[in-house]
């Protein structure tokens, strides 16, 4: 069965509508790519069929890749080859806990098989990409190249014209960097925003300069809220007033940043009334099963 | 924004093969349900469509239901009415506990008020139905006659020539009751079988014919490995075995349950060689919020 069959793609465009969304009058638009799937969501989806579509089954019998215990990309991973009939191995960051997490016992649930490493090791390790010895190397989060060719794709979805913003969260850059390839592919000159979801002045930018030769993004680093998965009471309570206004869960780790930035960036003048503005929901539910805790 | 907008409807049907189907020789087919969206799903929203159709907006002003502290139902009613921009309350069997879970964390990111009540108290009021004071109650877990009207549309969505059998999990019958009246208002002859997931002999036989005259159907009240929202090892070995074949993850209350019980008739050749037989996945991933420490 092809993987497509699960999953919802074209995703939905939503228009919806804030109190603060209102106040600025502007139009915002949501990509939902988080309803492509329950596990295989958003940008993880993109990425690996980036990957996937790049290399020839009859080349590889097996999938491993890598992440920290709380990782998406290791539980999309997971699911995609349970329906592909893919068996893969998961390489997880630290020592083996002895009580598994909820994101970790969904992957064997998929009956991906979890390997863990020292930090030190893993880091050698966590960037590999390609097939060696019929086993097919994903680096942590999809973060490469082909990666990013799935990433294309979700904007190839939408209708750009008269759209004047387009925002995404940034982990890696990954995601971003193919939307960028698709923008110049065609010519479309709708800027592009990324929300930094980890401290580093302009660490992302950089990459997307020197790893992709990108250079018509426009990245905020300043709205990581405290770093990668850290919360603020300010960025929990607009998660809930968001999600209650509009039935769309937000994530802590990246969505939430994303739309916390583009109301702060309503309020401070940089969207101005009258924009529209498309703003691309990465992921889905397993995001909270970490974060469980802190709701 | 209409709620369908935000759906996956009609729900996919895929056929899927595991060792066990393959060695019986039967075709199986199953209803993505779950695949409806990440936190409405199955038939939570179906039975919510059915009871929602059933009242005019016009006439109420807020929706009130009920349900414990790891219900579905509450979680899938309070995006729902997040969606449909309705006020909501949650009222919930049992003391407040210090620190909430997942799922009713989950409610109130959506804007769901949530009242604790005394299990007495509680009792006197969870079948509760209809509008008072410009608010509709609706009972806990959407069990009532409304709600079968939704689950009539399950089958609607399937052409059933050729099938030989169709298995639903059931816990009040609801579900079942309105795909039993699809069966006869299109006088289609597939036979429809329920799989009880509580304890107790026949009870949703007996309210099937008591409460909605409903004969046509066969309940299977074996099959429920200790009783509501218990598991066994049998049981997590077999879901888990299951969703690293097929890609499709079960759930430990309901799903889970209902396939476990075809493999079992498989082998006691209640279904026999040749049958094709749909399975119902009554819903996703939520019910895993309660359960991560079994999983």
């Amino acid at each position: 069965m092809d993987i497509l069959d699960h999953l919802t793609i074209p995703s939905p465009l939503h228009q919806v509508r804030t109190a603060w969304s209102a106040a600025a009058a502007i139009e915002l638009y949501i990509k939902r790519d988080d309803l492509i799937h329950p596990i295989i969501s958003g940008n993880k989806w993109r990425k690996l069929s980036g990957i996937l579509s790049h290399y020839d089954k009859t080349t590889y019998r097996e999938i491993i890749t890598f992440g920290g215990a709380f990782s998406n990309h290791l539980v999309a991973t997971a699911a995609s080859c349970a329906i592909l009939k893919i068996p893969c191995t998961g390489i997880i960051r630290g020592e083996e806990p002895k009580q598994l997490n909820g994101v970790l016992k969904l992957c064997e649930m998929y009956g991906m098989r979890l390997t863990f490493v020292s930090r030190e090791e893993y880091k050698e390790h966590n960037r590999q990409l390609g097939i060696y010895e019929e086993k097919l190397f994903i680096p942590e989060g999809g973060a490469c190249e082909q990666g990013t060719l799935g990433c294309f794709e979700v904007l190839r979805e939408i209708e750009l014209k008269e759209i004047s913003k387009v925002f995404v969260a940034c982990g890696t850059g990954t995601t971003i960097a193919g939307m960028s390839k698709f923008m110049d592919s065609t010519n479309d000159g709708t800027p592009l925003y990324g929300i930094q979801v980890l401290k580093g002045n302009g660490y992302i930018a950089k990459d997307l300069q020197d790893v992709y030769g990108i250079h018509n993004v426009t990245i905020y680093d300043e709205f990581h809220c405290g770093g990668y998965a850290k919360t603020s009471p300010e960025l929990m309570d607009f998660i809930k007033e968001f999600t209650s206004e509009t039935g769309i869960l937000l994530d802590p780790v990246y969505t939430g940043k994303m739309m916390l930035a583009i109301k702060k960036l309503c309020i401070s003048g940089d969207i101005k009334k009258g924009d529209k503005v498309i703003a691309i929901h990465t992921g889905g539910l397993t995001g909270w099963f970490g974060k469980v805790d802190e709701l």
